[in-house]
């Protein structure tokens, strides 16, 4: 059945109204037709059954059925805090980083960012970010859709004590023995904290960074042992936390 | 420092020679010059820093120097079998895989496969393959590069006996209670078996399949919570597999 993520003011007691591009999508792309039904998720995380009742031009007039009680959402919640990369490898860690459980992506121009954050292009290039999550939510089934943040300094991001917990992918890690193994990290957190995992663009982490990391009490973990290009970083990171809070937990 | 695999015969005692491809790109792209170091990787998994000695038209000479004892190898030996995806994807499953640590990716027709395979361009495609996955392991520093087998009929992948343990990814599994977690399966292997990891295609395996898959004892797993796109669903596994076996059981 095809997901629709509906803004709150589409919402009435017992009735969703579809607009715009979800408009269109039904009756162009999908031709449903009335009496079909859809998924419709509210911004809560909400999702219910609906039965088309009503077209017209302008919208889609849907009957809420049935409250569904699912879950697909991590039991934590993850912002990967990206280091801006080269080329389109965003939309690549948008799409893939929303089917594997993100909340949330946080932009920053780290040190070794070729490309830096163009403020004329940003309205239009957030819009494209959104679109590629609303569509990846939606075929993956997500609760809610993960939000995309705005490029912000490195230093304000994990200054602004909104994080329980502040990790960041360090290849050097890698290179010698550590204490902080990203299990052993990742065994201290608990449901429904927040998490902030932060890549590096190309070429890492500067000295700089590290250091204000580490002054900050960001702990510097390993992703595996071989080296991983920036944009594979973050998939892996979501991947090995889904694995640990909803496949090794799942039967202790 | 730029590494390059090379194949058995350009090894001697002292000495490698780097041909073709290789010898074109250390000369014109890396721009090296005589006394500069490179690492070569020999197809046992055995890597060597090397002085370059001799440029020629044809080669480039290189002496080693220090044996290199490195590895960045999963415990375990995992391949991928990939039901025929559409698009590029499979260019991109290879290139991901390789950094994740596939030590082997086995394509197959799925019967819910768009594309078919097909045998007249197979020689020209499994170049390209070859191509992606040498750059992959170069990028990553794998001590080998993952071998691609060409198409096979997924009963005489499942019947080969090459493997101690045989997934594969059922979406079903995510939406009913199972016996069968990933971690409780990941648990039973031990370093060094040889794990087949199945990947249905776009749309999953039939139910003819799961039925061939179930009765020759291959074991269903749920990949998370999501539903994922059959292009990230390897990556999790991979992903997943190295967090298990070099991050989690690091510190025990």
């Amino acid at each position: 059945m095809q997901r629709y993520y509906i803004p709150k003011d589409n919402w009435e007691k017992e009735f969703v109204v579809l607009t715009d591009e979800d408009a269109h999508h039904i009756q162009r792309v999908m031709r449903q037709q009335i009496g079909d039904t859809i998924i419709c998720n509210h911004p809560d995380g909400q999702a219910a059954i609906c039965i088309i009742e009503q077209f017209s031009t302008e919208d889609v007039r849907v009957r809420i059925k049935e409250r569904l009680d699912e879950d697909s959402e991590l039991p934590v919640h993850v912002t990967i805090a990206q280091g801006l990369p080269k080329g389109s490898k965003l939309d690549f860690i948008f799409q893939k980083g929303t089917e594997l459980g993100a909340a949330a992506f946080q932009l920053f121009e780290a040190d070794r960012s070729v490309v830096k954050w163009d403020t004329k292009k940003a309205e239009k290039r957030m819009k494209r970010y959104d679109k590629i999550i609303k569509e990846a939510s939606e075929q993956c089934h997500r609760n809610v859709m993960p939000i995309v943040k705005e490029q912000q300094p490195l230093e304000e991001i994990i200054e602004s004590n909104m994080y329980d917990h502040i990790l960041f992918g360090y290849e050097e890690e890698a290179r010698r023995e550590t204490n902080h193994s990203f299990a052993d990290v990742l065994s201290q957190i608990k449901n429904g904290q927040q998490l902030l995992m932060i890549i590096g663009p190309e070429g890492g982490f500067s000295d700089q960074e590290v250091i204000l990391l580490k002054n900050n009490g960001a702990i510097p973990v390993r992703l595996g042992k071989r080296i991983l290009r920036t944009e594979t970083a973050s998939l892996y990171a979501l991947a090995s936390i889904s694995y640990h809070f909803e496949e090794l937990k799942y039967e202790n």
